[in-house]
């Protein structure tokens, strides 16, 4: 594996990830280190950083720099955006970084917007979408076409600088929060209207993160996971008014708001509903991935046209499975015999090429639980399947695979807890995915691909499943005899397992 | 890693395990099968193996042996005790055995008890103890003293023997269940009265872990752990005479009763009960490790001497790291940095070696929840540290490394949920530690060993804490000066890290 670390100089944070990845194959992060250094504070429109944040944001570098000597990471990219790029001085902030050995790259803004849309495209797997994400120092709008960038904007008009800008007050005036409103509308509209229909609209950010944090608890979201979580956009804008209604303080002591943040983000909530309003889209698909992650990917996927993931989803499902539990041979082999069942079956069970996949993708990540322990692996394979992002999945199909993953070899299906990500007949979908693969799980209970395959013969209320082998499946038969239960109430049907030998002539 | 499949065809149930191991340096199971095949089932004394049992094992038998056939074990050790050891026909089943290819082996009851006793040595840690192994055909006595087998017994009283030769009528006649009391205590009063006052009592096998399930389920117990468990007498024997008053039928809703064994549970409830109350002690110590696992040692070990662990403690801890987190060189690099500290701080805080090497454990093991996820790992270190065994520590000592675990990053450490498991003044202790433990872990923030030691300074209030280094040691320093708040609390004094190079004229 390689290692290496990424670093932002955001306008309000500054942050170092650790990834350690293998190129084409997989990743996982190792580490995360974070500095508040408000770079744009007191930063007049085309002045001078001051003396304080940029001292700030050196020392943050000084830190992330002496970090990645320590670990030894193979690459170091540091990049800077708005604050640095917009001030007078940004170019002796770029010597200092260099005089300690940090060779700090300040992105345009069209490059910024493109290397988010990157993150965007590859994160949450969407095609036509257009992605704001809104930083301390400015916001930028990508139209998304085909997973490419298609057209962009950028204005300084980030959670800081908004905040110094704009905002009087503690709560805000309301006259400087309407003058906020009324300039982010005079900036978005017209780029909106010189748009087509907004498909997807998808949010980047530590702002619109927090907000979606608040949101999920005021809601008891069934989940820990903000990527891909999906905010109304009535709910945000009721939000946005109700922060910028209170005074700092109050805000700090909001369940789910950080209080890095509380002086801030009474604008950039405003900001950002306002760009909602303008794009009158219903909803804000949150990405946990921006910046940071779309540096990344060209690391990761070098030889990759425009460094796309070819298919998100199977990505992730591989990269899941490589972390824990990195058997493709038992995994792939499963997941053959289980759509061998479910095509065999296809007219008896009646789903269709959704749930086909879903199935699929489930094989291959049935045992990551045994990362944590044999007893119980099922559980821990639920656990690990929902702590963290699947990028491509939406939270319902994510559900539904840890829920298979949880079902795999034991247990009466159940989706307690889940129901409000659900949808109707989920759970008589969940147990006939299920019973396929626990019946393909067991006919590989060895582990040895000795069932080779599969014949499905159906003989009135009868399914028959015949394992073909060139030898002793003993083992395999048996068990999958033990557990064709499920499989046969999903179905309504009698389920037997037998092996080929034991039905020729 | 070798593997290795290890099958005990008991007279109650045949099991096998399968293992991962490294000699000398850790192990994991990887799978487990079961049937229950009554072995002993209708077996007169003296008398023969029964059709039906018979053919029940050698099934058992040949599914393992294509289980193992099919894992590509490097070893299959396959044995079997009581049932038929005392059949006359038991040279027919080993032969039967032999030919679906299985080379059972048939354990004298002194070498079933010397196996079970090193599974107790090595798995619970104690040096004198006795110990009771019930199974279904036989229980044996074994009196361990040094870590070592002294003397044993061994008698025809299993769960299944005595359930079928004793009791009559469901419920169990109140004559028969009395009757059996009485053989028992014929059977080990002479036994117990033979030898010396009786250290700790361990209790082995099937029916007393479903005994100390069905107990931790009644009082709430706030652990899954059932290994080192500590079942009073008082509540065991309650436990023997309410289940022999139920049907069958009854018994199997108990809740954490298993249902296989609802029909034998009130006579192998009973004998233990009796042998219990012989020994005269005043709670029973469960082992979850048995002749299995006493099988195992002398491949796990195959050089030490009596294939006895060194230090059972040292190498559970080391066992856990090697599984999930395996940097022995961070790992080692803050137990060093946290126990300098603690000595240099052994006036100001008061603890002990009790305590000094709790943290040296916690300090191998703090990071083991990076296996599951970066994000969270503290709490992920929680639940791996206490999702099994960890022979050697009894559970409060098991809960308090758990928890510097999941104190050695973040948050405020708090006993909560745990209150049950722990001793007056284990908060402070926890905090004083988890303090140390995270100062140490800081000054190791670039997992490059830079900080090289510590010299602590003591004035008035005042812990200096200056960290020696050949060079650039900015972010250790910057880090831990970030984290000492907790020891600080901790010691009721102010706590500054430095640089040496920042005090040294």
């Amino acid at each position: 594996m390689k290692q290496i670390a990424i670093v932002d100089v955001g306008s309000n944070t500054a942050k170092l990830i650790a990834l350690a990845y293998e190129p084409g194959r997989r990743w996982r992060q190792l580490d995360e280190l974070r500095a508040v250094v408000r770079l744009s504070e007191g930063l007049e429109a085309g002045g001078a950083l001051q003396r304080k944040p940029f001292a700030r944001g050196l020392a943050a570098l000084r830190t992330f720099a002496s970090y990645a000597r320590a670990a030894g990471v193979d690459d170091l990219v540091a990049t800077t955006t708005s604050a640095v790029r917009d001030a007078s001085n940004g170019a002796d902030f770029v010597a200092a970084a260099q005089a300690i050995g940090v060779d700090l790259r300040v992105l345009g803004g069209e490059e910024e917007a493109r290397t988010g849309a990157l993150a965007v495209a590859n994160g949450l797997g969407v095609r036509d979408a257009v992605t704001l994400d809104l930083g301390g120092g400015s916001f930028q709008l990508v139209e998304l076409r085909e997973r490419r960038w298609h057209r962009g904007g950028s204005w300084p008009l980030g959670a800081v600088r908004a905040t110094d800008r704009f905002l009087h007050g503690d709560p805000p005036k309301g006259k400087s929060l309407r003058a906020l409103v009324e300039a982010t509308r005079a900036a978005v509209d017209p780029w909106f209207a010189a748009g087509g229909p907004v498909g997807t609209f998808v949010g980047v950010g530590g702002t619109l993160r927090n907000l979606a944090n608040v949101h999920q608890k005021r809601v008891g979201y069934p989940l820990d996971l903000l990527h891909g979580y999906r905010l109304p956009a009535a709910d945000l804008a009721a939000l946005a008014t109700e922060l910028a209604g209170m005074t700092t303080a109050q805000r700090a002591a909001v369940a789910g708001l950080n209080r890095d943040r509380a002086d801030i983000i009474a604008a950039g909530a405003t900001v950002i509903a306002a760009v909602v309003a303008s794009a009158g889209v219903p909803e804000v698909v949150v990405s946990g991935q921006g910046l940071r992650e779309g540096l990344f990917y060209p690391y990761l996927l070098p030889d990759a046209p425009d460094h796309l993931l070819d298919d998100v989803r199977t990505f992730s499902v591989l990269n899941l499975m490589r972390q824990y539990h990195d058997d493709p041979a038992h995994n792939g082999h499963v997941r053959a015999l289980a759509l061998t069942l479910f095509d065999a079956l296809a007219g008896v069970h009646g789903l269709g090429p959704a749930e086909r996949e879903l199935l699929g993708h489930a094989a291959w990540i049935h045992d990551v639980g045994m990362a944590v322990d044999y007893y119980r692996h099922e559980h821990h394979g639920l656990m690990l399947t929902l702590g963290r992002a699947l990028p491509g999945f939406d939270h319902r199909e994510q559900v539904l695979l840890a829920l298979l993953v949880r079902y795999h070899r034991k247990g009466t299906p159940s989706v307690d807890g889940f129901e409000a990500l659900l949808a109707p007949g989920d759970l008589a979908r969940l147990t006939t995915l299920a019973g396929m693969l626990r019946l393909a799980e067991y006919l590989e209970r060895g582990k040895a691909q000795r069932v080779t395959g599969v014949d499905v013969e159906l003989d009135g209320d009868e399914v028959r499943v015949l394992a073909r082998s060139e030898g002793d499946v003993h083992v395999e038969v048996e068990a999958a005899s033990l557990r064709r239960d499920l499989l046969a109430a999903a179905l309504g049907r009698r389920v037997t397992v037998l092996g080929r030998d034991e039905v020729d002539p």
